[in-house]
């Protein structure tokens, strides 16, 4: 009777969703000390100080009438072209306050985004292993997931993007730094990538749009994240502030069209329709205020990074086979055995909800979300150890 | 290149926004006291004082990393909670928060029902005047609308809505206290149409839904508004707190599904897909907050009441010929000639910005929005004094 995509949708949650609920009734149940929710990338850093003197400032300075009222579509002009300077001085990239629009998060920018450029029947190339829910996006938009696998480090394989990368492809959709991989793409990476892109586009005799889906970009641990901007045209950056200012819950983020961009103010006009009609009205206004005065700050990286340290060194003593992670907060650690999903069925016992890579689309491995609080890893330890033990009798 | 609906509803964009934009750019030019902005439903009267306590409240005593993190995709429990308990006190309507879905605002309960609900060819009915983006929404979600004629006072006519109610029915969409004319639906009203859905429903052999669109439920002088959900069983309220609560920009609502629906619990986990689907992750959590603290508040209706009372006097006193507005804040003026456009730019040049009603479907009337400041109303007198004059010449 109702819609049978939705209802499934609805029903299956994701893996993740579906972790973080267990873990919560699970908290209630033997209490929140006993549990090691690795499943949700819920921020555990607090946002900067910033977040909260300039909220506090807005709404005991502003009239509420005009704090709380709607903005245009695509945001306060204001906030645009704040975001459009610190694009063009942070990166180096040409960007104008017309071609940023912004959004409800990183959700909302793929799906408007998605919605923009895709016809009926258009592919859509990810790189595995990717964040599941762009497959979900795609299919919604009318669009097809073409799933490219990567090297065994889960770098960019450009012979295999080659092979996936054809007349129906509409646009590449990247994620770096990687969720669940932690790999952050090099420069030399995204040189070769754009090269491929344009040669293929030029058989295509249309434009391949390049997307980055950039909400970790402030979370490296030295690696360079490159501003894919500055080295391709057709590229459109999607982004959030939900993991640089430890803001996931209040969905503000944005999405800057590349003014090098085919048609880029007819893309500009999509954009505007999508978020239009998805009912998109306008970005949370409070938020948007207060993003544009904390542009470039961002939450404390030193604290994922000691608890990677910590995580990492750890499981590779116990035993374990992982990446180290060169940004996002994530550790994707090789499963015990063949099925990711029957290991952490096992984990469970030991109260680790770790989340299966098979929706990621790689099997094997897990993912560790590793943005909790310090204690809450080092409490997990003995269990993470018991686990491995486990396997080995 | 890109999706062409998508460019379309763009470069479009809707007749008010259009109209809001043309305002900004004007009152830059001649002055912001020098032109008369009637477009948008942007709330002019302070959100409630609960609001800001409870904002700043939030900030100085919650931790960042609990108070911005993301909550379950529905909302947070203890907010759905309090939704919950506030329909069964108010309303005397049964409610679980099982069964409350916080979302992004109005557009979103509307996008994420539809989306739910609708399978291709499906048809919404909805009674004219409607709110033109109904339309949009329902078209993107793969149905098509259907729009009943209302009477000449633009209540029910039952007859009429019996002939668009048929086998392709799947729901009829009311907004009551209306947009635009500020139509409240009578108790009666409300039974006639429930008869009327049960007798269709019982010819389709399938439960025909009722969604109530209630963004300005509180906002009535006088007028009490019926709650569907005690009337039909197979009811959805589509809520929004921007008007009542003066919250445009922050893009706060929810939806609440009757217990008493047709697989009541399947509808939710549609719902709860189509939220997914379109990248609503969840509601702005620090609203989702401020909300639950201020259920049943609003902002002063008292202010909309004397802005409509001055500017339905006084138009009534020029000749103008308009609608008694029991609720919402517009008014709804016939034009002075039979083309509304046409009289829309004639209007333009005393400064007046008025939106025809053709996008709302109907002929020949404009929207005033009055939820303006009063001294924009007082200042806009001489000019629609002036309009009139000019057409009896």
């Amino acid at each position: 009777m109702y819609n049978n995509t939705m209802i499934q949708l609805g029903n299956e949650r994701s893996d993740i969703r579906e972790l973080f609920e267990y873990g919560n009734a699970r908290k209630k149940l033997v209490g929140s000390e006993n549990v090691f929710d690795f499943s949700l990338g819920n921020p555990g850093v607090p946002a900067p100080l910033c977040v909260r003197e300039e909220t506090e400032r807005l709404v005991r300075e502003m009239p509420a009438v005009a704090l709380h009222g709607y903005s245009s579509a695509p945001g306060l002009f204001e906030v645009r072209e704040a975001v459009a300077n610190y694009i063009r001085h942070a990166f180096g990239a040409e960007m104008k306050p017309d071609l940023v629009y912004m959004t409800c998060g990183a959700s909302a920018s793929l799906t408007i985004a998605l919605n923009a450029i895709l016809n009926k029947g258009d592919e859509v190339v990810v790189v595995a292993p990717f964040f599941p829910e762009y497959r979900v996006f795609v299919e919604r938009a009318g669009g097809m997931l073409v799933v490219a696998p990567s090297d065994e480090k889960f770098h960019l394989d450009m012979q295999k993007l080659a092979t996936c990368i054809g007349k129906n492809t509409k646009a590449v959709l990247l994620n770096s730094p990687n969720n669940p991989s932690g790999a952050v793409y090099a420069e030399e990476e995204i040189k070769a990538l754009s090269a491929l892109l344009e040669k293929k586009s030029a058989e295509k005799g249309e434009p391949i749009l390049l997307l980055a889906d950039e909400p970790y970009r402030e979370l490296t641990y030295g690696a360079k994240v490159p501003y894919v901007m500055n080295f391709y045209e057709h590229s459109l950056v999607l982004y959030s502030f939900s993991k640089s200012l430890s803001l996931a819950g209040e969905r503000i983020g944005y999405i800057a069209v590349s003014p090098k961009c085919a048609g880029a103010e007819t893309l500009f006009s999509a954009v505007c329709g999508a978020g239009r009609a998805l009912g998109y009205v306008c970005a949370p206004v409070l938020f948007q205020r207060v993003v544009a005065t904390c542009l470039g700050k961002s939450s404390d990286v030193g604290e994922y990074k000691k608890n990677r340290d910590i995580l990492y060194n750890a499981l590779k003593e116990y035993g374990y086979e992982c990446i180290p992670p060169e940004g996002a907060f994530y550790l994707f650690v090789k499963a015990l055995e063949p099925e990711a999903k029957k290991f952490c069925e096992r984990a469970k016992k030991h109260e680790l909800l770790l989340v299966p890579s098979d929706s990621f689309g790689v099997t094997g491995y897990v993912r560790i979300s590793y943005c909790v609080e310090r204690s809450v890893i080092e409490r997990s330890l003995p269990a993470f150890k018991a686990l491995i033990e486990e396997y080995r009798k």
